[in-house]
């Protein structure tokens, strides 16, 4: 079923190194978990200095243990491990899974150590999981590759959630917090200090397991880029919600984050645009992660944006009509005619949407039942939400409330209600297993509700189009040396559009360009060691005829001599001086985690000020860069402010997808390419200036 | 102890009109939970049709209640609500609380019937709350005004927190969550319509009284906002946090208010200043105002932003760390030394801050121990949030977590301490009892620490200097008909420095201005009825020789009567010509409910596209003005971007606040002041332009 992982997340064999009797020890705990769990795998305890462990028969060494088993549990101590795991590979165990901590987190002899281990599992083929993580489980099989104290937090059945994180610790939290609010996970995995399986390749797998609906993960560092982006894109292929908590985001973070694991920070900004570009739900808190997992196992999306608002309390109805329409849904108002037969059963209420259907609803159910089958029937509303307060709990209403809610979920079979209630575990189970999420606060069921559109979204779009490819003949990349023109023609080559200009090494060379241009053109210095062109007045605006050229021609030398003796001097550029248009910035650079990733942003104060720039990870196309040019909060600029008019997107969008291609293809030769300005016209677009850095290894 | 509400707040005597005998009875439950709770005060229930109520003597009327009465309860139908109001008033009592809906949430007649509600209150001093509520209780005297449910949800001994809401299934709502997270209250008071007493009135009287250490707050509108402001201002000098939710910020959210209660929406944005002005701190969710207002009860604010971050987790570390930065806090590291010696107790651990003590700390309690207070000692920080997973609640470590930290409650009885667990609610209390308030999620542990820290800040600033006087001689404000340079000379009257300049209304004078001035100038279209001068080319710039201003002005007649034929032409507008500067614009409104408001924002796409403005309710001091700088997101441009030399921000602090005294002595005649540009420049800052428009009533 999972491929490569299949030995750890569902085996048939375990032994376990360092086997002990105790259920409470590290070597303990696993194997008692499993005999209570039922696992039906065979168990092989290893403990040269015991005959039995819990019973079962213990063997002196993995050696001696009769077959070889899909996975090995080792908890012995990081000076042993690596000649242990050597054992097992040899003694032929399809994968391993280490709790041993003192590796790659502690610093230089720890790392290399994991090296020789990751070695063993390239060389081997045997998997292994860790170290330094808190193992796996499946409780589907009562399969126990743990010493965290699982069964103590299980509360709930099996369920369709598969959770993966890289700290074991916060992953036992993850997993006891889950099961407080009701989110059933079957699969739980921990990467730990990953010197082989990583969080991205687990994403893979829950991806291929069917009984996996939802995943959760948590990372602090990802270590291979185009692993998860490959993870995200199987998952949304196999339509499954992917929620994610990526931490590490400040500075302080990040350096909590290093001492913890051994993981490259990357920039935050990146990962958002990764998230956005794959649909992943990004989570800021715990509680988050646990109520968009819990809303989301239940199944069931909103097809649209029109949402309905039912509630006992007025009040609760503002915030609920706040909360939806800050997030994005349409609180539309009931038709007229509708309305006024809702009138009718609530004179008193309110019956505009929100609904409320006020305190009467604790003494005559027929208000309920009436605005319910109104508001479904007549309203065509995509999705609900109830909040009845303490109506499911309280003893006077509790049986009332319940079999109204049954009776709406019996004619309503498909209907998408979220419930808003205070009650005990206990009663909002009985919901629950009516198919309603079940909510404390009203606004949080807002925000879940606002994650499942989203995923719907996310399933409906499915894989944007692909890139286009290069057009043929686009030029080798510049070297070190090239100039502003060099770098124009070779994005010009690959069809993103520049200003037309060429370079002159001399005066007449500058005339010649501004008659074949022929048109006003601006003149800037040439010059490899002249970066701030503008600063020694190395840039002559609108220039348009003979003397004004040639003449602009020898300013720009006597001013660059002049503050620059040593600069090497090609010459000038001549190029088109083009009017009005709207300044952005395109730029593609190498991330250390993600590989070539492209940035777009408006020019000046937006990006150097309010750092409104968007990312996306290269190559994408231009359906993504649409998405990626709407996520700028200065979006309506580029319809026209301040009478100027709106400039051509779907040219920006090209150009963007274009340079992310440009940027992977030559991923192994450019560091960075910065287009800025890059002028969007009414009709077009155009790069002026261009610099673009090779990289130098 | 609360003035003129004590009869409502704290009465001796009660009238139960529509006294029931059954407990579940709108009007029995008040009399039913005053007598289980053992109210000192005298009942008397009223009604005609009964000998007894619950044991207690039935009067026919209010009239023959032996004594005027502090506070009636009044549950009658509206139908003759207005009558049994007005009986009760000419009975002498001091106050009622009217349960009854069917006012001016439900449309004009009921508006009409509450207007004379509203009268009768005004002639009688009988202080009335409601209609449309749930009324009012006080624990401490087991007081209950209300015919909520409280009792079956009260779990809590009288805390510091009083609660008031306008909504009252809200309100019974928030005490149930509120009661669920461990905030304990005592007083709780639901407004409802606010024919008499409002939400303003009861912050201010919660204010005075001392046993309340936090109020919390709902509104859905505001009546009064002059009200509200001194009520804050009355929260603050008590050194009082107030959470506030305040709801209908959406145009849905609005309209739900709307058709709820009876109230203005207001622009939002202006309450987000006035929150902002006085230090109070909105909450989103029910679940943050829980929160805050849990955090808050403990009375201990961190005097500083250094914090430590303790935890059984690094990856719930690396969480903490970043949740700490981003609300502005320090997670500055322990000093080397103190590392060293934290090294020897947790040589895996992370010592940095966060500070990882790991799972060790479940075996060996002396690493808590020591990790605690060498940070203490060491450290210097103001505050510490702990994360200690499930060890407060597992078997195997429940004691030795309780005695570690009774240990160091007693060693520094002072420390702030914010305790993360998953624990019961039993096992929570016990170290609530010591002073650690415990929080679930540790994300949100470090929210309430940001509104600990907040609060403080806002005690210690306190009340900001006022506004200075306006200058002697400010001209009277110029009436519809005024021109560009009258509402300059206006402004400048009033100590708010405008360009240099004159009318002109004929070439000559024009030619004497520009003389005057000595230097460049801009001519400008003079007329009442040309709104958009720039559009029908109506502004010439840089003039600065003779002819130029001459042919300047017969231009701009040309061109206007070109343009507007019938418009009004008084001639043009001299002004000096400003190189230079940043460009921002500053305004002043009247607010149905604030009164005079003023904003701020940067020029152009600032406002236009990204609306990234400001506001504070005038008047205000120049201190109160540089915060309202400082919250707009492109703050930095005031100081220099793209080598632009920072702004003058004094001098654009003072003319704010002086346009806020100006406005708010001028607010029953001007409408509004739009100073747009005002260019901040090195030094000082000039007024370019300005439009006043005048009142119309």
């Amino acid at each position: 079923m999972t491929g490569s992982l299949e030995a750890l997340l569902a085996p048939q064999s375990v032994a376990v190194i360092g086997a002990s009797d105790e259920p409470g020890r590290i070597g303990g705990r696993p194997i008692h978990s499993m005999l209570s769990a039922g696992f039906a795998g065979r168990i092989y305890p290893v403990n040269p200095r015991r005959e039995t462990a819990q019973g079962l028969h213990c063997y002196p060494d993995i050696a001696s243990v009769p077959e070889p088993v899909d996975c090995v549990i080792v908890s012995v101590p990081a000076s042993v491990a690596v000649e242990v795991i050597a054992d097992c590979a040899k003694a032929g165990a399809r994968s391993a899974i280490m709790f041993t901590s003192g590796f790659a987190e502690t610093g230089a002899s720890g790392s290399s150590a994991q090296q020789q281990i990751a070695g063993i599992a390239r060389s081997s083929g045997m998997r292994i999981v860790g170290p330094n993580c808190l193992g796996i489980f499946n409780l589907e099989i009562g399969w126990f590759g743990t010493f965290a104290n699982t069964l103590a937090s299980c509360k709930l059945p099996c369920g369709p959630i598969g959770i993966i994180t890289q700290s074991g610790a916060y992953g036992s939290h993850l997993f006891t917090i889950t099961q407080n609010r009701g989110v059933g996970s079957t699969y739980w995995v921990t990467t730990g200090n990953e010197c082989d399986v990583d969080v991205a390749e687990v994403i893979s797998c829950y991806a291929a397991i069917d009984s996996i609906r939802v995943i959760v993960a948590y990372a602090e560092g990802i270590g291979d880029g185009e692993r998860l982006r490959q993870a995200f894109a199987d998952a949304r292929a196999a339509r499954k919600p992917v929620i994610f908590m990526k931490v590490g985001m400040t500075e302080a973070g990040a350096r909590a984050a290093a001492s913890h694991t051994a993981s490259l920070a990357g920039s935050d900004s990146i990962y958002d645009g990764l998230f956005a570009q794959y649909g992943v739900w990004r989570a800021e808190t715990t509680e988050e992660m646990a109520d968009i997992a819990y809303a989301a196992q239940f199944d069931r999306y909103p097809t649209g944006n029109r949402i309905s608002l039912q509630t006992i309390s007025g009040g609760v109805g503002v915030q609920l009509a706040d909360a939806a329409s800050r997030r994005g849904f349409e609180v539309t108002p009931l038709p007229e005619t509708t309305r006024a037969k809702m009138l009718e059963v609530i004179p008193f209420g309110g019956v505009n949407n929100p609904v409320d259907f006020t305190g009467q609803a604790l003494n005559d159910r027929t208000i309920l039942d009436r605005c319910m089958e109104l508001t479904v029937e007549e309203g065509g509303y995509h999705s609900h939400i109830i909040y009845i307060a303490s109506l499911a709990a309280s003893p006077f209403t509790r049986d009332l409330s319940l079999s109204v809610f049954r009776q709406l979920r019996e004619r309503y079979p498909d209907e998408l209600f979220l419930m808003s209630m205070i009650a005990p575990e206990e009663i909002r189970r009985r919901y629950e297993e009516m198919g309603y999420p079940c909510f404390e606060d009203h606004s949080l069921a807002v925000r879940a509700m606002a994650a499942l559109r989203h995923f719907k979204l996310v399933f409906e779009r499915g894989a944007p189009r692909p890139a286009a490819k290069l057009p043929a003949g686009v030029l080798p990349v510049p070297g070190a040396m090239a100039g502003e023109q060099d770098a124009r023609e070779f994005l010009a080559s690959a069809g993103i559009p520049v200003v037309d200009g060429a370079q002159a090494a001399t005066a007449d060379a500058a005339v010649q360009a501004w008659r074949r241009i022929g048109g006003p053109v601006v003149l800037k210095i040439a010059s490899p060691d002249i970066a701030h062109k503008t600063e020694i007045g190395g840039v002559l605006l609108d220039l348009d005829d003979e003397d004004a050229v040639c003449g602009g021609y020898a300013t720009l030398l006597d001013r660059a001599r002049a503050a620059a003796p040593d600069a090497r001097i090609s010459g000038v550029t001549v190029s088109r001086m083009v009017r009005g248009g709207i300044e952005t910035v395109l730029g593609a650079v190498q991330d250390p985690v993600f590989g070539p990733v492209v940035m777009f942003g408006l020019g000046g104060i937006f990006v150097e000020v309010l750092r409104d720039v968007s990312f996306r990870v290269a190559p994408f196309g231009e359906d993504e860069a649409r998405d990626m040019i709407d996520a700028i909060r200065g979006r309506a600029v580029l319809d026209g402010v301040r009478g100027a008019p709106p400039g051509d997107v779907d040219a920006l969008a090209r150009a963007l997808s274009r340079l992310s291609v440009l940027a992977a293809a030559n991923a192994a030769t450019i560091d960075s390419i910065d287009v800025n300005p890059f002028l969007v016209l009414p009709e077009g677009a155009v790069a002026v200036d261009a610099l673009i850095v090779p990289r130098r290894d």
